[in-house]
Order: structure tokens, then C-alpha cells, then sequence
């Protein structure tokens, strides 16, 4: 336990493993071996096809390289901080093995260029595990409107009842949003797919290297067209993170309606076991623990935010040192983004939709107060006027506790000559539903035709 | 003076008065005054296609609307906090001058999709007008490079002195990042191009609209698919002020180069005095005033995107009152972005470039060193091996205040018997940049192309 | 409307308007007005005790100073951008008023000395308006106890139901919160109150001046230390922001549950109208704005702190022009704060508790679950043993649709022997409430005693 | 590496071994194992000491959590991610070991209030820590300062060379800020010293037990006054990570003055080798990494502020599943400043000063002009004008590369008649640092006089 006193355990470092403690990243890039390994051997064939290696150190590289990945595999390989991050442990593993060949592999490249490819590749094979992710969000949340769309909720405004909605059409407004989050993450791919390698340091090299080689070896669209912009570029992680951030909005919004609706006091739906967890002292609770770690851990992904761009703000060109800070916030958010699409994905199937209550809320409420007023604009007065007298009833109906349902003709005509007889079907909470047609309003059709459009949008992606 | 005392002043407010104006959100969304009588023109227009409106009355709408764009346009409309906000002031005055009609154009429409409408309008005519404020930022960059381009400075990494490049080469990587922000504001306003009108409160309405019309008429691409997400979503806000953010990061970079350079140690360029400013106390001051400005200002970008999404964080669908707190962080990120954006524009030609102190900069440091590696890289010596003799070598140098290009072959001899003759040429600064001929690297050629490629792109665009 | 148009406008500035208007800080610095005619008089009165300013030179800067402030309050005060600030708005104009006396106030001061002085001083008359505000919002909580405190309402964890509270108890967790934030801004206080005049523009001054003198005369405690420091630091706004930030998560925590007790669904509360709105389309609405404008406002002050920090990151010393950036974010922070604070405070009188939902609440919970835990601990059961026993019993509740008062002691003797007869007493809502004995606890003796203790501290300091 | 692909490894987790990594915080909470042990132990003294437990639990809980101290620090404990935490963990075992009187340790006391103990313990032995830590870095920097303070550099605004001062001074500046980050850290200290311990679940307890005697055997000052706010508050987390977001700032300062003085332009000081590396392709660079990461690592910090704000924002009371977020940022936070604190106390004593640079840098600037223009005003001409005749006087020796010193009093002459003989002695550089002898200006006896009181302070706290 190096860290069990919080501060006395440092004292008694030398001075040099502190400064080498510090400096250090290996402990948290270690897992770009993969990448790096990756990255080497394109470097090492595209040096060979352009004659800066010979045929035999190109074989004598991919040997060794071979070797190294499995022993990583195996958990056999070990990380020695003195020799700083992933790449140097890499490069001299691979030295020890082969010799000088391992040396030469250094050729044309340096860790500036290195380690930004390195990470633009995670970042790429990263963004290729999401989007199926988000894929299958999308999906759960489809399949519950399947199966439980029909219900009625009230839809809330300020939190308060505001006017009836389909469950599926509330859960379609999230279909969206997530829709627009997985756009976000293929136009950040398409600008992460641009590769520093050949870069060097800052300016180029003289060697006579192919970077459009190595950049479709390694899956990247092209290279980046500037040396000093390759190795001082940090956008892509911004950009990944910044998208982060903003499902993690989504996330957040879903995960505290869900706390919502699991409350005593809504008890729209029920989480399965899985998803809760019990009190060490109240016998009777049952705590929407996942839903509240969801919107909980938007907190760090709006950190791994601020950190990222506090680094490089006014950052002269090109490398510093600083840029060593934009991994653990990268991973971080990029970890956590993760895991919360994947409990939210695995939530949804196990939740238990109570549409008793949903609709006690609708009836209980004023949720038709709109359609009355619709109905008197439709009748010619301005909906501003019809809105007041709206206004006057639903008083008069909390004063003497009565709902809207409830009223005569006689009693409605009271407050407007405009009503009829067809206005005590207007008001019913189904009717109000039904009427919305608009596009992209709640109606059955227009839902379910927005379920289908949704559906087949994801059937177009293979999900 | 309402706020001269810092605190006292407002005890005297009546209650209704404080709640008020902390309520109304007049006094900042009145600039979204030209999107809402937009709005409300295209609005009624439909309403009258479809029949719901006559044409009576979208006449008097129409010139009602009109009247007051000339008085808003004129400075003669008065705008009244007690009406909260800039729909409200509008639809009042409206009715006012009209009567029915006016009251009679909020049918069918929410303050809740009128506000998402309004706003994303804006967001769209601020990018038509940012995107090509970029481009002549990068056509200042360019016209820079062509002028003074040829000059050598040392390139860095951690402030050190690196290798000696190209000052065109050094420009081009800004070039490159403003196209990187320009990108994402392009997919950001593609995102934003759809419209909430007809979403009414949250659910749709009754009344048979035409959203694809509206949409049509307003330059929108297409309405929003879902009517709960149409009124909470703030995505499209929180895009911008990201894609902002970074953009500030990167002129935060240049900025901080610029701020460096006009210091005496460096004294790379120099201002114009415009760009500048004096000491009240110290006469020889000469501030790069400008650039500190744009590099302080990253901070309130950052703080505005904070802003935005700790709003967004774990609020329940649909509208909340809270989202009214979107609009001035986005303003002032947007008005920031645009300030600094054209600071850095009008700065760049009249900035003096100072060939003399970049060219003295490069020989006093050691910046061909890596050129000496790399030769003896290419005679065959492991790259890692090259780099052990050159920092012996640098280290003598040091020792003994001698630069790299006053050693004799003998001398370097005495270091590697791999050095030759031709070494003598190859360690010079304009060789060094001529040999980095890599693909994006900072060999004459490799930059003219770059800087051709890029004029062209701007052609394209019509810059 | 100089901003009507999102970009367009400025394109037709002049350069130097432009860079005048982006350099300029008048626009939002004058506020500190009296801060900067008051330093000035401090200025000019130790100058001439010192014999640096003649007698005559001094009664001609008083009585220059005088009409100044007589001008500005009498908003006769025309403020030019093209002087940039506020100091030198006030100097040029003394100047025009008594010609050479006016320039030689700035003897021994620089611009650098003086916005921090004012600023400081700003800060300290902020803080001595704010204080007193604080005390009002606890007094407005503590008047809300005294009145509806003995109310009885679930406590909750995770939004679950937990335990009955006190709503005083309730009430005074939010006092103790205030308490903290009230400490922190007195520590701020403290720390902000040294004076940076004299420091000059970094180094201190030549002329024999005496800042102990300036300094007592202004109400600071001290002068500063260090004169580049006194330049530089920009920790007191840091300081006040950061404060602002945590107290804004205490108001949004109740401003979410006022919105959450708002709801139809809990209807613990109803807010005055004065601070409730409606809709512009849903005439059964009554939206609690101002607790969702407070939670939402939470935001821009995390916005500013971050702004305020990120203007202050990796800045060299002393004084650079990015400081600038550190008034409006410190501003907006103090506003926002006060106005929310106001907000709650004004709030509280008109909050109508209903007492009859809280109890509703209580009853039909398991609230009192830990109660026959606690009892099944007494008795001499493990509390793990016990808290799995009632957990036992609370499921068959569930299913058996069974409240725990309802049971029998039959009933409650097949889940443990320990049960007697006094189990029946000791699962009241009363009785649990009573039970909580311990200190801090929710037992009525214990919060009359915390009240009783809040309400002396209050009296303590005179309100 | 259960992370090396970033995506794929989770898909073959189980759902309950997914939700209980989720849950689980054992992996980052355990290290606040011996706040846990020590607060177990005086939590159970205090059960024993009211007759809630009898001696023999308690001895048998004594010697059980002894044991378990013993197997934690001698590396043989085995966590279990399935139960969840730190406090679960220890109690299992405990339980495993000592039976019954394991699990009555949990009455009177739930997760709630013994998580906020633990986690207020933790900061208090931290600050314990790093308030010497901080007093190491004073004492750093005044060695430093009796070593080679009277070395005289420019002072700087604007990052123009401005007046000379003493480098002691300077140093100084970076002393008073560090000792107001220690004065709020004792601040923060002071608020945090208040313990939860007997809050129980939310409400209290009816156990008779006295929090008075946990709070002192603890080391806490009292008990919280209130049981919701003692589980529910985060207040000492935000405190102390908010200060060290403000110290960050502070040492980034120091940091970017290191990079800056490390660069070949201004070549002011040399890092020892131990605190800067080489780079793997240019064989010349000395690059200053540390440095350079403690101005990164500010990023961190700041992001680790947002993320516990962003928490607490909008929760409702009292304990939310959100809250154990709260760890993995202060942890972060109060880890990271640490290093940095400790990183600059370490490279502070091997920093070589260049005292030929600063000199040479101070005469090829103009930085005694202000000497000369307060030399005309103490001659009588108003200190405005006196800066115009300098400032035209200082364009006059640009123009003909003259410097100040070098004039003769003839020409000086035609730019003012006021110039005399003692104005030659009056604008060399070591004059100019003499004149400026108000308090905490840079003159020698004044410096020395600071030097001596910080000296004092420090000596006072034992350091």
C-alpha cells in the first residue's frame, strides 16, 4: 500500500525515484501497448518497402514484436517505470531481443509522433466499440417502447403534470439524443483518422518515408498534413471528450428521471434487483443505485473536460511536456462514458413499467387543460383568450375539487358559450394523446411510426 | 446606476419587482428579436396555408410584423421587462397594433418551441457568418506565410529549441487547426439545421401544420423527429460553445506565441502599435495587449461551457426553467469566439517579422544536432547509438563554447570515424530544413505545396 | 442594438474602434467607481501628509473627487471607451477639472496598484452587504421552523423514503450549510482585506509614501508584503467565486427539492404565486421558476470560477493584461449569488406546507423500519440480524399490501420471538421521531435546542 | 489487463458482475483502511463506555480489528470487490473473526455517517501532512532567496521588461502566495474538523450515545450539529480541492517562470539534470519536464473541482448514491498537489542562477525609465508629463540604438530641462532597485526585512 498514510510515505523516496515516479506514464499508458506494438511494425514494413531497413531487420522486428505481444498477453512482460512509458519498455524489450535491429526501428520516427499515433489509434478502436454500444442503447430502448409504449405518462414541464404522452414517445426523445451523440462520435472519428506518424520530432526527417503507407496500414484515412500540428494536436481527445460530456447530459437526464419515477412518490417504474441495492440500516429501502452513479459520474467526464482543455491552454508549439496529461482524463472519460451506456442498456430490459400509476398521475391532474383550450381556438377564440378561460375553470375546479373530466356541459358552459356537446370527449386523457398529430407529436401513429423509423435506421446499421 | 452599491440597492425593490427581473429574460434575448418575427412570419404563413389562419388575418400579422422590425430597426420599440422576455414584447405589441389576429397567432405554437426555434436560428446565422471570419483568418495566415514565410526560426518542443523550420511551416499548423474548428462548426450546423417549430409545449398539437414547411421557410433542413426532444434539447447550444472552446485553445496557443515573441528574449515580431498598448507608469513599455486579451479570454469560453452543461446536468423532460440560462453563456461564448477570431485577423498584417532574431536564434543553439544523428543513422549506426554520440558531442561543444557548425571533421572525428567530408554541408541550418522533405515536413517544397493546397482550399470556398 | 445582427456589424468598424472597444474595459469596470474616487482620496491625503503632494494640490483633489461623484450619481458622468477603464475615465476627467494638481495624483501609483485596490475594496463592501444577507436567509429558515417545524416528513436517502424527520430538523441542515458558506466568505474576508497600494507598478516606489496609512484609511487591515505579488494576485476573486460556487450547490439542493416538493406527485409545499409562473399554452400550469432559475444558475457561477482559474493558469508574473478578464466573472459570480440568496430568502413567508401530504407520506412508507430494527437490536439481536429479520418482515408487508403499524403482534412474533408488546408503541411515526434522541438528532427536544442554538448565534450578530 | 481492449473485454462480463464493478468503490475507498479501523475502534470504546456494548464485545472488537490492521499492512488482507467498500470489507472480517460481537459494531452507526467520517479523517491527516510540506516549499524558496537573492533581474509585466528588481523579491512574491494557500488549508482544516459519527442513517439514533467523546477520541473538534447535513455534506472535499486548485494556479505560475527561464532566450537558471530529460531524437535538448508537468497536472485539479461540484449540484438530501463519486477527486487532487508541492521543494536547491543573464537583461532593456521620469517628477512635473518626455525620450535611443545609461547629461538635456548632474547616478540599474523603498518594495534592506519576517513565520511553526 504505497499511499496508505496520506502524506509521510513520500519522505522516504530519493530524491531520484520521485522525479522518475513522477515523470513516469507507464503506469497509465500501458494500455496502448497494442497500439504501439501496432504502430512499430507498419513503421518497421513501410521502413523495408522504402529500403531504410533491410528485409532481415524487418524480420528480426516482427519476431520480436510478435514475442512481446504475447508475453503481454500472457501477463508475462514486465513494466519497468524507469524506462518512463509504453514505448520505451516496448523498444527496449525489443532491443534485448533482437539487438540492433530493435535500435533501428527508431528510424524516421520519434516519441512525439509515436505516442500521438498511438493514441489516435486507441481513440479510433475505441470509437469503433461505442458506436455498436450506443447502437444497442438505442435498441433496449426501442424494445421497451415495444413493450410497454402504450402506457400513458403525464409529460412534465417544471415538473409539473403538463399534458398526456405515450411512454414510447417519451422514450423516443432519447432515442434522439443519442442518435445525435453517435453522429458527434463518427464526424470525431472521421478527424481522429488522420495520422501523425512521420512526423518525427516537429519538422519531418529526411529519410525517404511513405506516411500514406503507413497511415492505410494502420487504418487511418490519411496523414496529417502538418509535422508541427501532428505532434502538438491534442483536438481528438477534446473532441472524444467533449462528446462524452454531452451524452453524459443525456445520460445524466434519463438516470434522474428514472431516480424520479422510482420514488415512492411517482412509482412510474421498478428497477430490477440487479440495478438497486439495500440499505445497511433501513430494512425497507430499496435505492436506485445505478440510476444515481449515472448521473454521479457525469461529474468526472465534465472534469476530464475542464482538465483536458486547462492543459493546453497557451501551450506554445509544439510538444511540451503537459501533453502527458491528456491521457488519464482521456481514459477516464472515455471508461466511463462506457460503462454508464452499458448499465443503462443492461438496466432497461429488467425495468418493471407501472402503468397503473402513470396514469393515476394523468387522471388526477389537469394534463387535458390544453385540449379544452385547443378546442375553444379551434371554436374561433384567440387562443390567447381561450388559454384564460382555461385559466378561470381549472381554479374554480381546484377550489371545489373537482377534475376536469368530471364536468357537465352545464358546468363548462359556465365559463365559455363555446362548449358543446363534444367537448366531454375531447377531454379525456386518450383523446388528448390521439389528437396530437403533428409530426413528431404523440399521437399512436405518429409514434409508431417514429418507433419504425427508428427501428429501421438501426436495422440500416446492423443492429 | 442600479448596481453601484454592491449589494445595498436592492432591499428597496418591492418583491414583485426583484422577482421580476430576476425572471425576465428580456434583457438578453432581445437580440433574438429578428429570429422571432422570422419565426412568427413563417409560422403564420402555414397557419394560413393550411386554413387554420385567414388570409385576412396573415395579412395583418404580416404587416404588423413588418411595422415592428422598422421600430425595433428605428430604436423606437420599448422594450418592457414585465413582459419577461423578447416573444412576449413582440406578441403584445403585435396585438396591441392588430387586435384578434395577433392573439390569434400563437395557435398551435408554445413559448417552448418558439424559444428552441429562435435560438437555433441565431446559431445558424452566427455560423453563416463565423465560417467565413475563419476563412479569412486562415487567408491572413496564408498572405503571411507567402510574404515572410521563407524565414528560418528554430522550431520547439518544451520550449527548448528543436530543429530549425520554415516560418511558413510554422503558420501552416495554425492553418491547420483553424480548419479542424472550422469542420466541426460545419457538422455543428448541420446538427443545429433542424427545427423545433410545432412541438408545441412538449406533446404536438391538434391543429393539422405543416412542420416541413415551416422548417422550408426558415432554412431549417428538416423538423426535429420528436416533440419532447424538440423543446428540451440545448445539444445544438452546448456544440457551438465546445467547438468555441477548443478554437480558443488554439488561438490561446497563438496568443501565447505571439505574447513570447514580442518579449525582448525573443523578439521574433513586433506589433503594431494598434495591437498594443503603453504603460501608465512605465514609458518604454510596449504590451502585446491584444494577444494577452485573446489568451485571458479562453477562460470565459471554457467557463461558459461549464456553464451549459452543469445546467443540463440531471434535469427531468421536457422544458425547465433552468434552460433559460442557456442563452448568455451561449452569446457570450459566441460574441468572445467571434471578437478573438478577428483580433488575430486585423493583427497579422501589420505584424513585423524579424528574420534577423529568428536566423540568430538558430545558430546560438544546436538545432542541426538531430541532422547530425540522423547522418550518422544513415551510414549505418543504430539510430539510438547516433543519438549517444551526438550528446557527447553537444555536451563538448557546450564545455568548450563551441557551436556545431565551426567544428572541423577532425574534431567530429574524434566523436565517430563515420563522419565524412560531406558532413560539413549537411549540418547547416538551411540544409536541416531542406533535407526534412517528408511528407508535411518543413522542406521548402513540401511547404510551398502545403501553402498552394491550402490557398486552394480557401478558393474553393470563395476566400 | 450594436449586436442585432450576429456578426455582420462589426465589419464595418474602423480597426483601431475595434481594438479600443476589445481593449476597452470601462464598459463593465465602472462599477467600481467608488471604490476608485475613495482610493484616490486615500492616495492624495497620504501624499500630502507626506509632503509629496502640497496642501493646495490636495484641496483641489478633494474638491475635483467630490464633483465627480456628484456627477456620476447624478448620472451626469459621460463615460468615453477610448480612455479604456474606469481609473482613467475619473483621472482625465480631475484633470480637466484642476488641471496639474489632477496629473500629479498619480504620483507613486501605477494603473497595476490601483484596479487591484479597488477591486479588493469592491470585494470587501460586497462581502459586508453579503453577510448580512446570509443571516437573513437563515433567519427566513429558522422563522419557516418556528412555524411549520413540527411538521413530519419522510427523511430521505437515494430519494427513498428513509425515516421521518422534523421539518424543522430538515430546515436546519440547510442553516448549518449556510453557516459554512457564511465562515468561508469571513475567512475570505479576512485575507482580501491587505492592501495593495503603493506597490506601485510592481517594484514599489521611490517616493516616501506610507501604505500603512492608505491602507487603515480604506479599512484594510494591512498592507500587502509583497509588491509583485500585490500586482499579480488575483486570489480574493478566486477566493469569493469559489465560495459562491459551493454556496450555489447548497441553494440548488433545496431549489430542487422545492421543485420536487412543487410536484403533484410530492405537494409537500406550494410557492406563492409571486414566485410560481404559468404557461403560455397549459392553462392548469403553475411552474416553480425561481427555485428552477436558482438551480440553474448554479452553473454560470461553476462557469466563472472556471473562467476565473483558467485566466490565472501558467501566467508568468506580475501583472499581465489577461487580469482584465478576472471582473466580469467575478462580478456575474457575486450577482448571481446575491440574487439567489435574496430569492430564497424572499421565498420562504409565502411557502405554504402541507402538513397532511407529509404525513400521508410517512404513513403509507416503511419509514419506521429501522424503528423495529433498532428494537430487535435493544433486545439484544446483532443488528445485521435484526436488519435482516425486518427486511423478511417488510417484504411480506409489500406483498401482503400491509403498513407496519397495521400489524398485529401475532403477526410480527412470527418473524422473531423478541417482539412484545411495547413493539406496538414504538412503531408510531411519532414515536421514531421521539426516539432520535442523540445529539444532532431529529428528536423535538434536540431541534428545539439546535434551533434555540441557531437563533442565539443569529441574535449573536444582531439580527 | 483486464482493460486492453477498449472496448471488447466487458461484453463477456455477466450483468451482476458488471452492476457490482459498478457499485463497488473497495478499489479506490480502501485506502482510507485505517480511518475506518480508527473510527471502528472509537465507535465501539463509546458503545462500551455507555453500556451498549458490554467489555468483553468490546475487547474482542479491539483485538479483532487488530488483527486486521496487522493483515493490512503486512499485505495478507484480500479485498472483495462483492462487498462493495472499504467498511463492508473490514466488518466481514471482523465478523469472520470475532462472531456476534463483529456485527453488534454496526449499532448506533450506519454507511452513511461512517463513510463521511472516514473521508473527513483522511483530509484531516492529509492537510496534516501537507501543511509542513508547504512550509518545506517556503523554506525552499527562501533558501534560494538568501543564496542568490540579490542576483537583479527585470521584473516583468506583460512579459516586457518593466523595472529591476532583486530576485529575492521575487521569490518572495511566490512565498505570501503560498502562505495564503496554507492559510486557507488551516481554514479548511478547521471546518473540517467537525465529526459525523453518530448521524446514523440520516436522523440520529436512540441508541444513548455520546458523539462527543468519537468526535474528540478521534481528534475532531465537536460533532456535527445536525444528522441530515452531517451524511449529506461534501463542503470539506470541495474546501480542500478548491484550495489546491488555487495553489495549482500558483505553482503553475512558478512553473511557467521555470520553462521560461529554462529556454535559450532567457537562459536565467538551469534545472539539475534530475529535473529535466533529453529527448529520443535531438540529442541537444535539455527539456524541463518537471516543470512542465506540475503546469500540466493544474488541468487535473481544476477538473477534479468541476467533477465534485458538478456532484452536489441539484442533489436532494440526504445521502445520494452520487456522493461516492466524491473520492476518486479529492484523492486525485490531494495526490497531485502533493507531488507538485513536493516536486518544486525538491528542485528548488539544485537550480543554478544565471546572474550574467538576468544582469545583461536588465541592461539591454530601458527598465530604469520609470527612475527617470519619478526622478522629473520629484523635480516638480506632474508625473503624467514626466512619463511623456521619457517615453519620447526612450523612442529617441530605439531609433538611434542608444541605451539610457549611456547618455550624457546634454542630451538628456534637450529632452528636459529638470535633468542635472545626479541624474546619471540615478538610472543605473542598482540605483533604481535602491530607490524602492516603500514597504514591500524591491530595495535591498527592504527585502532583507521580508526575508527575515518569513524566516520568523516559518521558524514560529517549527520549520
Amino acid at each position: 500500500m504505497a499511499d496508505d498514510k496520506p502524506w509521510g510515505g513520500r519522505f522516504s523516496e530519493p530524491t531520484d525515484a520521485f522525479v522518475e515516479r513522477l515523470n513516469a506514464s507507464v503506469g497509465f499508458d500501458q494500455r496502448l501497448w497494442r497500439e504501439d506494438v501496432d504502430g512499430s511494425l507498419a513503421h518497421a514494413a513501410m521502413l523495408a518497402q522504402q529500403g531504410i531497413l533491410t528485409a532481415e531487420d524487418l524480420q528480426a522486428i516482427q519476431q520480436g514484436l510478435a514475442a512481446i505481444r504475447a508475453d503481454i498477453e500472457g501477463g508475462r512482460f514486465v513494466w519497468e517505470q524507469k524506462l518512463e512509458d509504453v514505448h520505451m519498455n516496448v523498444e527496449r524489450r525489443l532491443t534485448e531481443r533482437i539487438g540492433q535491429a530493435g535500435a533501428r526501428l527508431h528510424t524516421a520516427r520519434s516519441r512525439n509522433d509515436q505516442v500521438a499515433t498511438d493514441l489516435r489509434l486507441w481513440v479510433l478502436r475505441y470509437l469503433d466499440g461505442l458506436l455498436p454500444r450506443i447502437d444497442a442503447l438505442q435498441d433496449a430502448l426501442l424494445t421497451l417502447a415495444e413493450r410497454d409504449g402504450d402506457a400513458i405518462l403525464p409529460g412534465y414541464t417544471h415538473l409539473q403534470r403538463a399534458q398526456p404522452i405515450l411512454f414510447a414517445h417519451h422514450l423516443l426523445a432519447y432515442v434522439e439524443m443519442f442518435e445525435r451523440d453517435r453522429g458527434r462520435f463518427v464526424d470525431a472519428r472521421r478527424r481522429t483518422a488522420e495520422s501523425p506518424l512521420g512526423a518525427a520530432a516537429l519538422a519531418g526527417t529526411p529519410f525517404p518515408i511513405d506516411r500514406a503507407a503507413t497511415a492505410a496500414a494502420l487504418g487511418f484515412h490519411r496523414p496529417m498534413a502538418n509535422s508541427l500540428d501532428a505532434v502538438a494536436d491534442r483536438d481528438f481527445a477534446v473532441e472524444l471528450v467533449a462528446g462524452a460530456a454531452l451524452m453524459m447530459t443525456h445520460l445524466s437526464r434519463f438516470a434522474e428521471e428514472l431516480v424520479l419515477w422510482s420514488s415512492q412518490e411517482f412509482a412510474f417504474v421498478e428497477l430490477s434487483d440487479a440495478f438497486a441495492t439495500g440499505s445497511s440500516i433501513m430494512p425497507q429501502k430499496k435505492n436506485p443505485d445505478i440510476p444515481e452513479l449515472v448521473r454521479g459520474k457525469t461529474g468526472r467526464v465534465f472534469g476530464d473536460l475542464v482538465a483536458l482543455l486547462t492543459v493546453l491552454k497557451g501551450l506554445p508549439l509544439a510538444y511540451n511536456k503537459d501533453l502527458q496529461e491528456d491521457k488519464e482524463a482521456l481514459f477516464d472519460a472515455a471508461d466511463t462514458l462506457g460503462d454508464c451506456v452499458e448499465a443503462m442498456t443492461r438496466l432497461l430490459p429488467g425495468l418493471k413499467v407501472r402503468r397503473d400509476r402513470m396514469r393515476a398521475a394523468c387522471d388526477a391532474g389537469f394534463v387535458t387543460a390544453t385540449d379544452v383550450a385547443d378546442y375553444l381556438a379551434r371554436r374561433g377564440l384567440p387562443f390567447r383568450d381561450a388559454h384564460h378561460v382555461v385559466g378561470r375553470l381549472v381554479g374554480w375546479c381546484i377550489a371545489n375539487e373537482r377534475t376536469l373530466p368530471s364536468l357537465s356541459l352545464e358546468e363548462l358552459r359556465q365559463f365559455s358559450d363555446l362548449f358543446a356537446e363534444d367537448i366531454l370527449a375531447a377531454v379525456t386523457v386518450e383523446a388528448s394523446v390521439a389528437a396530437r398529430t403533428s409530426l413528431g407529436g404523440t399521437a399512436p401513429d405518429r409514434v409508431a411510426a417514429a418507433l419504425a423509423a427508428a427501428r429501421a435506421r438501426l436495422a440500416a446499421r446492423g443492429t
